[in-house]
């Protein structure tokens, strides 16, 4: 099996109550690529960058396996750039800037070579992006997983509701789940995105867990509590990579499996979290992965 | 063995969303004794109320098989009186009106009979009185359990630092462990939390659930995603209730029986919550608690 991530491949500067740093490699399809590789090798990346991009981050992925000959990379313009500055306490942050650049008018043009994708990681842009992906694939992919925010819901709703009756698998937090579904109990809300199109959801809760549903199941993984929370920037996309990666070195689709794709997804978010940037996802290996699985299992058994 | 509950028995009148009550019967003491019935019998109460406080009240407690010979009624007095209106996602709340009338006052008086209680609960109060409770006990019993919240630590801080060092479990919400160990990150602020009395610390999370935590484990209960949250007033109490009522009723205090009575606390609060004040605790039954269980336990197994 093969896994399509698109998203963005940018530069971040983040500042935390911990420390600051200077424009590093960050987006949402670096966290979600690096994350699945992990679990799986067969990895392409449909993205852009500009020129001011460097080799060795895009040299970086292919150490990891991760194709990239579908990240664009266009001459004499900037890669997306964003800046944040996260408040105390983690859990909210301000941006201080947004660069588009290159993403403006980004088009996703999908090599010949990645037609033949099972699994699609549709990380937060756009929607009509992400729908134009779906819609360039000849053949649809076996899973479909869609990532989006707030931001869509209020700026491109219709688009969104398009793309959603495309998708399988459905990430977003819990405020989205209660915007989108316009339900305040959060049970209620998921009900009614499950009618919107994904078959499953999986509402984030940050610092609180996950909470995975279908029409006839729900699993509730909690939130790791961890001593060190340096940066928060990518937990939401490093999740979604454990989460696809996870099914797709599985090959199983069924709830039962989704739950442990959570909880892989949640111990790579917890990995994440605990370092600036992609820092912790580079150096990670499957016997600590396993050890935090089991971190997991024991936090909830009883 | 025995438990023992001090807190209030008051009247509350609650809004939300769904509607509205009158004065309805409420109280720390009354959540929490009711919560507890349903795991052990020996059930003792010390609190105050006004001449107001109908004696078919009352009554309702005794047919639960609480022991009210604690409960002090206060002639030409008025009981202690809350009214609260919750916002529309029913995780914040305005106090309308907080009359204290019998509860300036309270001096909690132990009949001679209660002496011999092995649980103690101390509903949230003012520290000095959760203090004279111990005191007045002529032994110590083997488990005091401490609920208590932000005001008493904007108010009291030094009285409940003190009544602190006499407990063996706190139970308090996330930002209140955050205010009382002045540390961001919950798990370091519950570590501080540990060494100021308590050997263990249950950290509230509401809709998110609850953290178990001592020196050397910890476990985290999710919350259950239900359909209808009606008023989530003495959720806490009946949680603490169903917590303190399954140790009572087991006999022991290990941290793998802690779990299961934190999930048998969280499975009261879930019912609680379902209809306005005390209502859905008045007709549960054995059978349909131990489901709830199992449904917590569904909720978190992979």
């Amino acid at each position: 099996m093969s896994l399509l991530s698109i998203g963005t491949v940018a530069f971040d500067a983040i500042e935390t109550p911990f420390g600051k740093t200077d424009k590093i490699i960050g987006g949402a399809a670096t966290y979600i690529s690096l994350s699945a590789s992990y679990f799986t090798q067969n990895l392409n990346l449909v993205a852009v960058v500009g020129e001011d991009f460097p080799a060795e981050y895009i040299a970086l992925l292919n150490s990891k396996g991760i194709n990239t000959d579908g990240l664009q990379i266009k001459k004499g313009e900037k890669s997306f750039f964003w800046s944040g500055k996260y408040h105390n306490d983690m859990n909210g942050r301000d941006t201080l800037i947004t660069e588009l650049n290159v993403l403006a008018d980004f088009d996703p043009i999908i090599p010949a070579s990645y037609q033949n994708c099972e699994y699609l990681m549709l990380g937060n842009l756009t929607p009509m992006v992400q729908e134009t992906v779906i819609n360039r694939l000849a053949k649809r992919p076996k899973l479909v997983v869609l990532d989006t925010m707030n931001f869509w819901m209020d700026v491109a709703l219709e688009d969104l509701k398009r793309v959603l009756t495309k998708v399988d698998v459905l990430t977003i937090n819990d405020e989205e789940a209660r915007q989108l579904s316009g339900e305040s109990n959060l049970l209620k809300a998921a009900r009614k995105v499950l009618t919107m199109g994904p078959k499953t959801l999986i509402i984030k809760k940050g610092e609180h867990g996950a909470l995975l549903i279908n029409d006839n199941d729900k699993f509730y993984a909690p939130g790791l509590p961890l001593e060190e929370v340096f940066d928060p920037t990518g937990a939401g996309d490093t999740f979604a990579g454990g989460f696809i990666g996870y099914l797709a070195s599985t090959g199983d689709l069924s709830f039962e499996n989704m739950k442990r794709a959570v909880i892989h997804g949640s111990a790579m978010a917890s990995f994440c979290v605990e370092k600036f940037g992609t820092e912790n996802l580079l150096n990670l290996n499957k016997q600590m992965i396993a050890d935090r699985v089991a971190e997991f299992s024991k936090l909830v058994n009883f």
